[in-house]
């Protein structure tokens, strides 16, 4: 297909589409092109019943007992299993809890102290701001008498020199959707003495990862883009298993005590990964993450990887054409191995088009200060969806009409 | 009533309270006695309901617009504002946000810095583990270079010296229910220059609280508890006003970005209490949260406690007949003003007891080594609840029925 695809192109590929039987796995609004699942992943339908379930019949009837009786307190384990083949990890390195911020704190804290006497935390200027908030927030208090070195995509390898103790870097950019080699620089680091941390936000549930067989020392990652947790959904923590025995966070808490109900009064921490848990996690949000996450094991990974490529892949063929001239510019790599499951445009008037797009029922987002962000979830997103999307920001570019003083308004969350 | 209560007292004791509507507010199985409401708050009716709505509605059919349109972004506030009355603060002092022991973290590493060059966090050897683990984590990976101190509680007092930064104590113990007086021990540590920092995770909607009023300077608390938020319900942290503007956590993320979506590369704290948020919030544990603090503050806070310590004093008149010959012991403060809203009964074979009256449909729970622990949620728990529960506990003594191999069987959570 090198011509300008037709409707009908993109109807031929959905028929062939050996995951469009999953889009009725989830309750999406019929009349919608939901482009942002890497921002809020799309309802499971499964998710209400169980959460009902959860709700009357553990919280409700069996109350206190369900701790025990319904698995609540091995639920970061349990989850943290069935992510395991999603990142290529084993079951034991990987436990659910938190937000990434703050696994990211428990996380770096660690790997400064394991690295010890180095003090640097070098990470890139592009990277996820709350990436870097969580590295300034230790560096300025006086954790470990860190460092912290911001530098330039480009000047990253450069910078790892013999003070590095920790190189932080998001995976899958949150702007571009360009994809580091995880394996080419969690080794370069390792030549360097540094240990890496890798924030998985943008590519679990997107893309195979493969943690054990590339040494990735430290990740985490997120539960409610494309696992499809729920809104602010519980995040996750990989410690690969050579780091768990002398793994020491600042922040603790009672749940990853050796022995959390004898309440001892000196901290003892838990064998494995589960001395990451700190406070009790909140149930239903982790309930609600499961149905998410075992939904996209069963699907596949490597399938949701295929799909999303040919989605992505299909939408630049549908732009291609009219893109020069509409003003709007490609912000991501064109090579679809190179990227993650999102594409991002720039246009100086991105938030009045992306404004402009959900009034016409294709949701997708803005990212300051110019970005049009579309998103491509494979287990939900049809063909037809993508070309639905670009021939609707095709006439709206061609027309102009989204500049109307309603698209300009900005709301709290854009 | 000096006698012993038979059942027709406790029935005509629920037929005088003023609260037994609220009883149906709560789904709650029939034939069950529960007291364990301080471990675990019931369901709120309201509950299932609103997170189905919440799921399939906003989540499912409304997906990300739903951060603004039904203010999913505003719901730490939102709680805070709903709690404020509860625990006598302004609704720009609380947050909603995270478990316990993550915000004991952000607020003790606040309250160092803010009383710097002091260094001791002084705390006593009974407080919930989970406030000692915080605090040992963050002074063994050096956050300020901190000091812990754990003293005796009868030897709080006299180590309030000038190294103190923190006294860092829990409102109403765990294991006794004896209530520290807030305002006093904030004014003596005041004195003494240091900070206080109060865990009200088993006072707040059991009793009136007076933040503002005893002049406290931080507080955390629990929502799964009194708050009936559901199994691992988020926290709250409590900032006196005065803290605010130099307020600075070593554990900071992108939501307590002064502009979180504007995506800045240097962290800038929010200017009042949302400093305190990090991650993304778990909208659906808050959701369920949200309901059961505005179902306890519809009910109101001093006629729970009023209610709260009929039920308590019902209970001890039931039982003090026959308890000395039975071989449990009270471990709980007799005048009900010194105490929260559960009582404990020391008994070697205390274990075996709770598992025996939950059998028997009374669900206490059991801590080590040796504790009883029955809880007295004024909203739900009725006279007749009391009475039959007192009155299980009569016969089981009596007979010596708890002394079962089964009962002495240890779940993972007991």
């Amino acid at each position: 297909m090198s011509k300008v695809p037709t409707r009908a192109d993109a109807v031929q590929l959905d028929r062939l589409d050996r995951l469009a039987a999953y889009r009725a796995r989830f309750s999406l609004p019929a009349d919608v092109c939901y482009l942002d699942g890497n921002s809020l992943g799309a309802l499971p339908r499964g998710t209400s019943a169980r959460l009902h379930q959860v709700i009357e019949q553990q919280w409700g009837h069996d109350l206190i007992r369900s701790w025990n009786a319904h698995g609540w307190i091995d639920l970061p384990q349990r989850i943290g299993a069935a992510l395991a083949p999603l990142v290529g990890a084993s079951a034991d390195e990987i436990i659910v809890c938190d937000s990434v911020s703050v696994n990211l704190f428990k996380l770096l804290s660690a790997a400064l102290r394991r690295n010890d006497p180095r003090k640097v935390i070098l990470t890139e200027a592009s990277n996820f701001p709350t990436d870097v908030y969580v590295a300034q927030g230790l560096v300025r208090t006086g954790v470990s008498a860190a460092e912290l070195r911001v530098v330039p995509r480009t000047e990253l390898e450069c910078n790892l020199d013999e003070h590095v103790a920790v190189l932080l870097l998001t995976h899958v950019d949150y702007q571009s959707a360009a994809a580091h080699d995880i394996r080419r620089l969690t080794d370069q680091a390792h030549r360097a003495g540094a240990l890496v941390l890798w924030d998985l936000s943008h590519s679990v549930g997107a893309m195979p990862l493969s943690l054990a067989d590339d040494q990735v020392d430290f990740a985490v990652g997120c539960g409610y883009k494309y696992l499809c947790g729920g809104p602010g959904a519980p995040a996750f923590a990989f410690v690969a298993q050579r780091h768990l025995p002398q793994l020491e966070s600042a922040l603790v808490g009672w749940m990853g005590h050796q022995q959390p109900f004898a309440f001892a009064i000196d901290y003892r921490p838990a064998d494995g990964i589960d001395r990451l848990l700190c406070g009790t996690p909140p149930i239903l949000s982790m309930m609600a993450l499961e149905v998410g996450v075992q939904l996209i094991a069963e699907i596949g990974i490597t399938a949701i990887r295929e799909k999303s490529q040919a989605l992505t892949e299909f939408f630049r063929q549908c732009v291609e054409p009219w893109l020069a001239e509409s003003g709007l510019r490609w912000g991501s790599p064109l090579n679809p191995t190179q990227r993650g499951s999102h594409l991002s445009l720039h246009h100086p008037a991105a938030h009045a088009i992306v404004q402009a797009l959900i009034a016409q029922r294709v949701i997708g987002d803005f990212r300051a200060p110019d970005l049009v962000r579309l998103g491509f979830a494979a287990p939900y997103v049809s063909f037809v969806d993508v070309w639905e999307a670009a021939d609707r920001l095709r006439e709206m570019m061609r027309t102009g009409s989204y500049d109307q003083p309603q698209y300009h308004v900005r709301a709290k969350v854009t």
